[in-house]
Order: C-alpha cells, then sequence, then structure tokens
C-alpha cells in the first residue's frame, strides 16, 4: 500500500463523500424534509450519542447488537452511538413532548453508526430522512405514513417508485392461532424466508396450507387483493390482514401515481414493527430505498406509532446528477464589492487569488478560469460565457 | 428521579433539539452552507468515525484527549469519532483531491463530539459549517477566508459581528528570537493569558517590552494599526507581524461591516494555527460563533491552508427565532388530491385523521385546528384564517 492509499483508507463501510455528490445530498435531503414539514410534520434532532440504557429501551434485540457503545468519563456509565434513530425519536415523543397534542408528527435527518454492514447495504454509516406520527393505531394513520413516504418521493422527482406492503407479524399470529410448535416455527420461518412453498406444503399441520395461500397471493395489489379477501384465517390474524387490505384500498384511492404490491408474510428486515408495514422501491435501484411500519414508541407499552425511513444513499442512486452550476472566474484586480454583488445576484463565482493565479493577460486568465472549473469569466464588469 | 425524567436524561453537553429550534437550525445551516457554495467552496461530507491513525495524523495533541475511541470490529483496530472536521477535510484534500487544481475550495457542515466541553462552551456535541482555503499561502488567502466568514454571516442576516485578527505563533516566535528559556515561557504564556501587563513587565528579559507594548497595541483595528506599524520586532516576528497588519489593511479596504479589531498575543483557543488567525463574535452572544485560521493540511508537512468554522449553537443564539408558518387544518375527508394540491402551492398542512380528530361539524374541527396549532382551516375548496 502507497502513503497515499494508507492515509485514504477509511474502515469498511465508511466513505469520504466528495464534491458534487455531498452538495446533492444535502440538496435532496433538504426538499424531502421540506416535503415532510409541508405535511405537517415538524423536525427534530436527536444526539449521535446517548445513554445504551435509553438508546436501547424497548429497541429490538438486533439493535442492542449493531450499537457502539463509548464509556462516558463524566458519568463513567455507557454511551451508544445511534444505529438508529427512531427509538430516539419514540423517546422525545415519550418525554420532552409527552404533553403535545397528539398525533404528534415528527421527522429528522441523520447519519447513523452501524457496527456491521450487510449483504445488500455494506454501509455502516448511512443517512436517514424519516418521519413519525405518533399516538394514532387506525388505517388512516398506517395509510398516511405511506403517502407521505410517496409524496416526498414525488417531490425530488424519483422515477417508478413501487411499494411493497407487508404484514411482518402475521406469520407469528398464525402459528400461535394453529399451535404451531417452537421446531415447526423455526422450519416454517426459513421456508417463508426462503418463499419456498414446496417445504412449506412438506411440513405438517393445518397452518401450512395458509402459509401457502398468503405467498402465493403476493403480488400486485388488484391481483393479490382479491386473493386476499377469499382467506379464511383464525381471528386475531383475520383482522390483521383486513387492516393490511384497508390499508392497501386507502392507498390505491389516494391516486398517488406508485405501483402497488402486497406481500404479506415478508419479514425480513422489520425489526420493531407490531403491524402493517412497507418497503419502497424505485426502479434501476437495487434493493429498497426505504421502509416503514406500525411499532409502539419506547418500547412494547409505549404508545401507538407508524413511521418510515429513506435511505439518502439508495435514492441518490435513483436520481440523475445534479446539473452543474454555472461558474464565473473572477480575474485578479475584481473589487469585492463587485463579486459579492454578484454572488447576491445569484452567481457562483471562483476569485483569482494572489500567491496562486498571477494570470495577468485577459488569455491568461481565461485558461486559469477553465483550470478551475468555470464556463463563465467576469470581464469588464459583465460576466460572459468562457467560449464566446 | 422520575420514571420520566430519568428515561429523559442525556449525557452532559448533549441534548434534543425540539421542533422550531431543530427546523431553524437546518434553515440557517443550509443559508451558511448556500453562501460558502457562491463564492467557489464545493462542500464535502465527511464520515462520523475513521481510524484512529488516520484521524489524529498531524493533530494537535488535545484533539487527541478530546476524541472517543472506539474498536471497529471488523478490521479490529481503533477509530475516533471526529471531534473537529478540518483535520479530514485535510486529508480529502491530500488523498482523494489530490489532484485537483488548487487553490482547492471545500465546505463541510456536521456535529462533532468532544469528551469533555469546556467552561464557554458545555456543549459536547455542536454542528458546525466550515470551509477551507488549501495550496495557497498569500494575505490575499488569509483575508479570503475572513471575508467568507462575514459574508456568511451576513447572509443569514446575524447582527453586529466583529472580527479579532490573531497571530498565536507570534509569541512563540518572539521566545525564539530572544532565545527565552523554558521555564519562562511558560511563566511569560500564562501572564500573555490572563492579559498581566504587571506580571509580564516583573518578569526579565528583552521580550517583555515587546510584550507589553503587543498586548497595550490590542484593540479596534484603526488605533491598534498604527501603534503595530510603529513596532520594530525580530527578524521572522517582525515578518509575520507584517502579515497580520496586511490582512487587516486588506478587510478595512474590503468594505465589509463587521467591526474589527487587532489582538496579536492571544493565544487561547488555537490548536493548530500557524499564522493569521481570527475568532468570530456577535453581539448579544456569549463567547465566540466562530473562528479560523492558518494551518498546514494534513499536518506539520502538509499543504499550506486558511480555514474556519462557524458554531451553530452560538449562531442561532445571535438570531431571532423563526416566524411561525401558517398551518392549514384539513377535516376529516379532504381528499388526498386536494390536500397535495395545497402543500404543492406551498401550504403547511394538519390533516384530521381517522381514530384520532373525531370532530363532525365545523365548529368541532375548528377547536380541533387550534389545539393542533394550526391558524387556518380548509373548508368549502378554500383556505380561510381560524379566526374569521
Amino acid at each position: 500500500m502507497t502513503e497515499l492509499a494508507r492515509k485514504a483508507l477509511l474502515p469498511a463501510g465508511l466513505q469520504d463523500v466528495l464534491p458534487g455528490t455531498a452538495a446533492r445530498e444535502a440538496e435532496i435531503r433538504e426538499k424531502l424534509m421540506a416535503s415532510l414539514a409541508h405535511a405537517g410534520y415538524d423536525r427534530v434532532k436527536t444526539p449521535l450519542v446517548e445513554f445504551e440504557e435509553s438508546l436501547l429501551e424497548g429497541a429490538a434485540p438486533e439493535l442492542s447488537t449493531q450499537t457502539f457503545r463509548l464509556m462516558d468519563p463524566e458519568s463513567r456509565r455507557m454511551m451508544g452511538v445511534r444505529s438508529d434513530m427512531t427509538p430516539q425519536v419514540g423517546r422525545i415523543a415519550a418525554t420532552r413532548l409527552v404533553d403535545a397534542p397528539r398525533p404528534l408528527r415528527l421527522s429528522y435527518s441523520g447519519d447513523v453508526l452501524r457496527i456491521k454492514g450487510s449483504h445488500l447495504r455494506p454501509e455502516r454509516q448511512f443517512a436517514q430522512v424519516g418521519a413519525e406520527l405518533i399516538g394514532v393505531s387506525s388505517a388512516a394513520a398506517d395509510t398516511e405514513i405511506v403517502l407521505l413516504a410517496l409524496e416526498a418521493l414525488e417531490s425530488i422527482g424519483l422515477p417508478d417508485v413501487s411499494v411493497d406492503l407487508n404484514l411482518p407479524t402475521l406469520p407469528v399470529r398464525l402459528f400461535d392461532a394453529f399451535g404451531v410448535s417452537r421446531d415447526d416455527r423455526e422450519v416454517l420461518t426459513e421456508a417463508l424466508e426462503r418463499r419456498d412453498v414446496a417445504a412449506l406444503r412438506a411440513a405438517d399441520g393445518k397452518v401450512t396450507g395458509v402459509l401457502v395461500a398468503l405467498l402465493e397471493a403476493a403480488g400486485p395489489a388488484q391481483s393479490a387483493l382479491p386473493k386476499l379477501k377469499k382467506l379464511e384465517l383464525p381471528l386475531g390474524a383475520s383482522e390483521e390482514l383486513y387492516r393490511l387490505i384497508d390499508v392497501a384500498e386507502r392507498v390505491l384511492a389516494s391516486g398517488l401515481d406508485a405501483a402497488l404490491t402486497i406481500d404479506p408474510v415478508e419479514m425480513a428486515g422489520f425489526r420493531y414493527q407490531t403491524g402493517v408495514s412497507f418497503t419502497l422501491f424505485a426502479r434501476n435501484v437495487r434493493g429498497e430505498i426505504g421502509r416503514g411500519g406500525r411499532y409502539r414508541a419506547g418500547g412494547a407499552s409505549g404508545e401507538a406509532a407508524t413511521g418510515m425511513s429513506l435511505y439518502m444513499d439508495s435514492i441518490l442512486r435513483g436520481l440523475p446528477d445534479a446539473e452543474p452550476v454555472d461558474r464565473v472566474y473572477l480575474p485578479l484586480g475584481t473589487p469585492q464589492r463587485e463579486a459579492r454583488k454578484l454572488r447576491a445576484e445569484g452567481h457562483y463565482t471562483v476569485a483569482a487569488l494572489e500567491g496562486a493565479a498571477e494570470a495577468k493577460t485577459e488569455a491568461a486568465a481565461r485558461i486559469e478560469a477553465q483550470g478551475m472549473g468555470c464556463n463563465h469569466i467576469y470581464i469588464g464588469g459583465q460576466v460572459v460565457p468562457l467560449n464566446a
């Protein structure tokens, strides 16, 4: 490894974001946040680290194994670096905003850090934009969050977005209802994750017929809904499935331009969801661009809530690069007042600098301008194209 | 401590940023970043953590004691959480952007984490906005960074900004030139930090006369400059002082509306500066709102560079709160298409939600709207003031 390569080396899954991309990320993030704000979601900002105890309270066990720990020398207590912001927003709702009227609509953006990347998401630091709708358990709330995500993605012009509606709690409900043993649950869950109909059929018990039917019903909402409506499920599971159908029909009725699929037994990646959930995709973007669903804010005994997170890196991959801005080269001797006036008018300027650019003639300044990435130059009190 | 207080407790110096403030911070941050972008400073984003070795390479020893460490289970090497972003930007300039044309102008924003807060700055996490001008060692470059900071602060309307120009390396230059012993340096440095003229005079040696003269010259640029110009300093020190005078005169000539003071022997808080430096203040804001100065990007053998950081928390304290936005309450039954249209037109909406708001009459909806912080309501296809 050369000295340069050694200095440039970052830990796996961490990266420097370079000119162009960093500005684009910030622009898209703020557009998404603006869309959430216009729908009444108030921005909050959570700390990068907090006490392990509060950070992980009520969180899924997986979150704990994904969280870096730090010792706080002030309090001599363990802190964790945030690996997800939803539990932090839930904590804010349950403490500082406990007296704010419900429904409480909150939004956030920020970077999270994880101990290990996944196969599909090798990044260990990534930027999220998210929203939480806290205090309401209705299908209308489930629907609002799905539509909120779609409207935000529409505001940035991300093409060909699709939503996959899921019900990650349904298999467990069915196992409970049919009295499936612990060993059988493991076998069936694995088969569901592999979408292995043959393995499901090979397993014993009444539940397998229902699971196969749910798996086979999965697909575009228009074809899945009639199949799901015909299924007869035990009490509990049946209510949950009807909630899913209700939300799907509400999303379809909203007239938003996104493909809707339903996959009721998809469980992968849902860590704390307790009801209707969803995964967002965009054509030509590998993996998901966001996900969301119903949960309890602040852990199992917390308030009813639903929310969603969007993944900035995936979203940026689905968007065209930003159009490069026009840059105006300011030759040596350009008065500061004129430079400021140009910027105030909206120009992007690149000033020649004594000690760096020593271009004395206009021809030399034009060459220097090109080298500095400018396509305009300020000459004789005018902004003129470089190639004019 | 109640259960609520226990859950809300954050480590000292860390905080939740609540609705209103969080949006305001983001708005001001992006305005500052836009001002830097318009002056040709390209945004980069640095990772939250990186290998300790590269994070602290060439950095001041104080930075090391302020940096939280984490073990990376992937590489089994130590990582540090960023406590300052300038060295990271220097690393990017020296590696990934080593072939980009100079001067290299980079900007960044982000949160840093420190092990211990200071008396004046008890926060341990704080948001910075900054810029680095890399590859040029001239007085013009020193001046550009000062003016860049002032123009950015002007763009957000921060009132009564002042700049204190400093030369934190000057005392050491003088100690070297006058052959001051190690013990005497300590005594003199302490006296300078306390601005204790009597203690300086009491100390022995030729250097004390110069130090007292420098201390007594400190003040508004208009009165300080003539005094400083009269001083005769040994070679090396004299050149540095003339650089300071040169930069001060350039800043004055720029016509920017900020008070300029000069304090050539102020050393406190400059950790890696190697030349002309500055501190930014705003009337009515306790402590500094930013600082900057000349340094070597990537450590002692690195490129000539100068840069500055602005502290978001201090800046926000100097600004009036954001004007609250108009919020339009959307009663139950408002079609999604109409809601989206209102938001696309720029309205901030708060939708009634089945399962939460069950207001059936217009009178009830108006009461509900008020409770949700709205000052408008959408009725009969019109946005009308609530109190009409």
